[in-house]
């Protein structure tokens, strides 16, 4: 476990679609409950939702009335303590900005990329995030648009399998990658 | 990578739902594309889907046309060299037996459950499938059948995060657990 607060975004726009064109992508409610539940595995502190559609944010909003406060919240506590690390933002920046204040420290980002040869090791990326509250973004659709990386921010090297393929859902490698950085060590 | 060749199945009857119950679950299509994608991403040749519902073999054999001879094969083949993984079966003898015939040995059939405490480390597990075939079965629901557990196979240790929270999804779980297993060493 890391010994620094840790957050993860999901970021709908801008992505790129399998042609490379930036698009904007569907909030979907499984990625939400398969990535808000493996944030809660460890130890994550927020899990931000990143869409700039008014009705897709008031969607999210919906969804965690539901499970926070709703007929979800005593139907499924185990699923509530996920869920209600969502917090939804338009904007990166803004999610940024609000982990900066809860954790009072400027926050690491790190983004993730299937096809970046940039990326830093996952054990670096470990100790980073040892020292400093850590950010981790993920891209919906074909991944992240370009212009996510010309902030100068760190990238993690891509789960690499057995060989070349290197197509996980986004879901699947949330998971690895926070079994990775924020898991226990040794099993 | 494991020097043996490994397999995945999922289970959709008989699990339990949250009450314990016996029940048979929906194949769906989201599960079938994520776990077919890990298990390629991590070198297995088989991924078994395991329902008696006719229908729902039938559901898996048109998914599986599509992808592998239909459209989809020709739109996304990285796509087609995950689901060409799928086979389709009742009951999981069934899938044994085929994994059997493939590999031409006795395969090691390991057992997963998130409230498992008797299971075997991840590193154990490891190490026996570098001797043996291994067929690694996921339930969907809230896990596998009692029975199961009755065939003296073994059983691999949950996932466990950062604390007792223990509520993955089948698809996060299955990727890390592919990931722990079948991953490279060393990151």
């Amino acid at each position: 476990m890391s010994s620094q607060p840790l957050a993860a975004a999901l970021i709908h726009a801008p992505v790129v679609d399998r042609r490379g064109d930036r698009v904007t992508t569907a909030v979907t409610n499984l990625d939400l409950h398969d990535i808000a539940r493996s944030a809660r595995t460890y130890g994550l502190k927020r899990f931000y939702v990143i869409t700039p559609v008014p009705e897709q944010r008031r969607l999210v909003e919906t969804l965690l009335a539901h499970w926070t406060e709703g007929f979800g919240a005593g139907y499924n506590p185990k699923r509530q303590q996920a869920i209600e690390l969502i917090r939804v933002f338009p904007v990166l920046d803004e999610a940024l900005a609000d982990w900066r204040e809860l954790t009072n420290a400027d926050p690491l980002p790190i983004l993730t990329g299937a096809s970046r040869e940039d990326g830093i090791p996952f054990g670096s990326c470990r100790q980073k995030l040892q020292q400093q509250p850590g950010l981790i973004v993920f891209g919906t659709g074909w991944g992240l648009a370009p212009e996510f990386y010309e902030h100068g921010w760190d990238v993690l090297e891509p789960v690499h399998g057995v060989d070349g393929y290197n197509h996980l859902s986004v879901r699947a490698a949330a998971a690895i990658i926070l079994d990775r950085l924020a898991g226990r060590l040794g099993h």
